[in-house]
């Protein structure tokens, strides 16, 4: 069978922005933009328009600069917000407008004070307004994730009529479980009308930090599209992080899924955001963080340097990383403080060795971390002492 | 139904501590298990005692302080890791020795050079072995994520009958699909003769950001005990978060699943590890990040204003947070700002707020942030035109 391409929906520079502390000028917003575009994203949100003209700038410009990936702007479901992201996004190659409302029943009654039938019609007013001034229109049901199923298929079915050629569903507050998440993915599936002319599309928050794991719950059960952002950044705790889900489908083979993203880039990519958003990545994140390819127990090392692949299930390169590291700490093993012995210029005898290990533990004890230079002093000690 | 319990097994201290530039001194490790054990963990993994002089002291010295929780530390499958264990151990009020070895092809073929027979006599003789110092004793497959489930439940069924208390199935690789993970402990809760002795426990790694997420699927499908570290410290992408599983178990009550942990200590705990261990925790972390209950889009900000649960699942205050923070930026609306103009003693009048907002927006554009002194500004000048 051949493999389904996922479409990777890029929304660093809207959803990721979202962060207290975070504001990017629009020339930083450039700079993402068009890595974004080399790294073989599908679709870049670029902003969103109407909430401030910054905002509606960056979208403009992005759509000039960007070559390959359809550049997409959100609104909310009325008519200025869509005439503003249209005109923010008139020179784009492939515009798409983002446009949505609330459709749970604490959206629905608590933000707007409405009814389900009062909001089934905004919705798809909204997306037919859209369709007047653009081909591609992606609707999202906020708050899908905590929104009952058999209202999330009416709208769905009355926004694809009404033109819509992606379904955004959201959780929203990051809230759902994979098997639930998958499981409402499956449903819109099975119960809307002519859902096989639109893409779903799943947006999940980590506020539980499960984001990644219902992204991809959600590609097993039909949708053709995720939403995520370089780092996970994003409001509270995040979207899902982008470099995740791309790996995990090029890992697991066994999907039959696909993204065109260029893993090889994935690493620089996160250092980029990470410096012109000011915002750390902590050295235990997946696939980027600083230790994500750090070796130190001795048990691991020991079988690292037999054979990669006995803990290594990506290869640091697969991800522009040059090499893993073997970091020497007391919970290192004989093997790693003869590897590394021998890297720096030193053949040790198993003898030596068991003698060395003492005196490395020793140091080891006192210290996070052992350098090539606290090595040379220990077998230097070591040499006099023999000598 | 009565809800079950799944026990929490911390192993900040030995996992969590595996980590390049993460050496804790015994003074530290004693303060850290000290508040582990107050925060209602039910088993504290407090090191590897045959791996360094320091190592075996950490151990001694948490065993006889922690009043409430099992202690447990780790052993390769051999006579002297146990014998060192067990005298490591030896003032536990409720030791745990925590025994095993690697299970999956490539670990039996690269790692022990062995075969299956081989290492399924080694891990049951350990076990009996483990079995004449503590009558509890845990034992750990390692790699079991690429196992193949005919022989991990061979291997489980020798260790049960050899006496094991705990069968821990790690995926010691990071690389299982929640689906996948879940199956493996259904199939091991249906296959394994003896198994009701023995409680099956989760141990997950992050290297694909899937740890939560496959320590639910364990629990969902029969697993009793979860393994993780405070702000899911390990080495490389680190272990399963402790403040995620125990809170998805807090939220999702339709589980029917519960910890004894006290998670209105949570973010203390989150801070405690940071510092001392010198690990970061990025602000997008979910539960303890410092973001993770923060609001910046106008939209949420809108939401929240008018009912927290509109956009957060969590009360902050049930993980020790004391507010969740409105912050303002380009992207925050014309309620959060009259919100905020409030909050410093301004009430403001819709004409007011129009125009504010829009002098707001202007200031908002050039800094990342706006703060209680920018809005006196905006005020101010303001008042002076009028006035």
């Amino acid at each position: 069978m051949n493999s389904e391409k996922i479409e990777i929906f890029d929304t660093t520079l809207r959803d990721g922005e979202q962060v207290p502390g975070c504001k990017l000028n629009t020339e930083q917003k450039l700079i993402i933009a068009e890595r974004l575009d080399k790294l073989g994203i599908d679709i870049i949100e670029a902003g969103f328009p109407i909430s401030s003209p910054g905002d509606f700038e960056s979208v403009s410009e992005i759509s000039k600069l960007v070559k390959n990936a359809k550049v997409c702007g959100l609104t909310r479901a009325n008519k200025k917000d869509i005439d503003v992201a249209a005109e923010a996004l008139k020179f784009a190659k492939r515009p798409r407008i983002h446009t949505g409302i609330g459709t749970s029943e604490s959206h629905i009654r608590y933000k707007f004070n409405s009814t389900k039938e009062d909001i089934l019609e905004r919705a798809a007013e909204a997306v037919r307004y859209a369709k007047t001034y653009v081909e591609d229109v992606e609707f999202y049901a906020e708050d899908a994730g905590r929104t009952d199923n058999e209202y999330l298929a009416q709208v769905c079915e009355a926004v694809i009529k009404a033109g819509a050629t992606v379904l955004n569903i959201p959780d929203t507050t990051g809230y759902c479980l994979p098997e639930e998440y998958g499981q409402k993915i499956k449903y819109l599936r099975e119960n809307v009308k002519g859902i096989e002319k639109a893409v779903l599309s799943c947006h999940c928050h980590n506020d539980l930090g499960l984001a990644t794991a219902n992204s991809i719950a959600g590609v097993m059960n039909g949708a053709r599209q995720i939403e995520c952002t370089i780092n996970g950044l994003g409001e509270r705790a995040g979207n899902t992080a982008l470099e995740e889900v791309v790996m995990i489908l090029k890992q697991h083979k066994d999907l039959n899924l696909h993204t065109d993203v260029n893993s090889r880039m994935l690493n620089e990519m996160s250092l980029m955001v990470s410096d012109l958003m000011g915002m750390s990545v902590q050295p235990n994140k997946a696939i980027v963080g600083a230790n994500a390819f750090a070796h130190s127990s001795g048990i691991h090392q020991d079988g690292v340097i037999k054979n990669r692949e006995t803990y290594e299930i990506i290869d640091p390169e697969e991800v522009g990383v040059s090499t893993s590291s073997i970091i020497l700490t007391a919970r290192s093993g004989r093997s790693a403080l003869a590897y590394r012995f021998k890297h720096i210029g030193y053949d040790v005898t198993k003898n030596e060795l068991d003698y060395l290990y003492q005196e490395f533990l020793k140091v080891a004890d006192l210290k996070k971390e052992i350098g090539n230079d606290d090595l040379s002093r220990i077998i230097e000690t070591f040499n006099r002492k023999i000598g």
